[in-house]
């Protein structure tokens, strides 16, 4: 079975780390919204006209008759499916964790070039954007990264995964947490591999896998870009604090 | 075996969507950084001195030898053994969903507040956390109570449920959201009832079933105060949009 994921075509965004645990599996999936006349399927979701269990958002994921929204929820349920986490109980609700602790810092990433109201454009709350991107660099990323550096320091495996000795969707939403920082602040994540250097390592084993190297080389890899979470707005980077 | 829940003692705040199911469900549980020298207990967890399984914040639920962190990862493990979710798979992916939608809300009531950082008091950050409210009530409020209520008529048993013909975790959920708002911003949800009738239909039969009742007449349930998530900051109230 096709699984289809539907995302909001033109942004790497939140569906990029279900694109991830696809692509690393090798699973046979559509990005529907990207297709012809994709993104009007997609809505056609939203508004409830295939059944009462419609999403608020994208991405969802469509697998038969079943309908997965949020990305966490999703790759909670394909981690079994395509081997991208442990089978047992415990390690399966520690990587449900650890992915929604994942979904907080990334609500937090986005309120950085947002931070007063998501109907208004980024040019229209540039000091307060300044401000939260300030307090985010501070406070924020040594809390959320410097978590996830001692988690893979914590793991008993010592693999150099965040948790059991494979690769987990966990690993690969921690790729892209890691790129994406890069990508919209790279004057303040000078020192990164230095502050993180579990997550850095971790982050190039990632990039070095055939599946992940391939898709990262396709143009199924969208470039980031100021439509996603992670935009890049020079005002709003600076010297590592 | 007891659940044992660890949150923050002296606020509702996440904590009580927890408190909420377990509490319907006539479960036997702990609120353990309420009793004595629960706050170090908790903090043990947080800093890996009981496995590598530690939680980034909590609240997080311990049952037996499993570790359960974040909210909604919480009531979907809780879901079904209280009774708190239809058993099929369609049904508790769909769930799942909603919770997460809840949880995104949640960290924009947080942000109302908080809107530069969380680092600094309220009154530190009073004009942004005014224009950040003010989108929020004329843009944010209608999009997530509205869509909860769409959710609610689009049920096909018609239970006046979220989803299914009983009450789930989610209905409990959004009893504490429409309790929260009206908390925080009275003014604002002066027409609540008549903008979003089944959502205040559900928050009303949720406060008339007897466990919930006896729950919040008793001395767990903790008043709304300026340390949770729902503050009344008069400031930040308006009459509605």
């Amino acid at each position: 079975m096709t699984y289809e994921l539907y995302y909001w075509d033109g942004l790497q965004g939140r569906g990029e780390f279900v694109r991830l645990a696809l692509e690393e599996a090798g699973a046979d999936y559509v990005d529907v919204a990207r297709g012809e006349r994709g993104t009007a399927k997609m809505m056609n979701y939203m508004h409830g006209k295939h059944g009462y269990d419609m999403p608020f958002a994208p991405p969802f994921l469509k697998d038969g008759d079943l309908i997965v929204s949020h990305v966490a929820n999703i790759l909670n349920y394909l981690g079994p499916k395509l081997d991208l986490v442990p089978k047992d109980e415990k390690s399966r609700l520690f990587a449900h964790g650890l992915q929604l602790t994942i979904t907080d810092f990334l609500a937090e990433v986005h309120d950085t070039h947002h931070p007063i109201s998501t109907a208004d454009y980024y040019e229209d709350q540039r000091p307060e954007a300044k401000a939260r991107s300030k307090a985010f660099l501070k406070h924020r990323v040594p809390k959320f990264i410097g978590y996830f550096d001692r988690i893979i320091a914590a793991n008993p495996t010592k693999s150099g995964y965040a948790l059991g000795d494979t690769l987990t969707y966990v690993d690969l939403s921690l790729f892209q947490l890691a790129k994406g920082l890069a990508y919209a602040f790279p004057r303040a994540m000078k020192n990164f591999d230095n502050d993180y250097p579990r997550v850095a390592k971790l982050r190039d084993a990632v990039a070095e896998r055939p599946n992940i190297e391939a898709y990262l080389r396709s143009k199924r890899r969208l470039a980031f870009n100021e439509s996603g979470i992670f935009r890049h707005y020079p005002d709003l980077d600076q010297d590592p604090a």
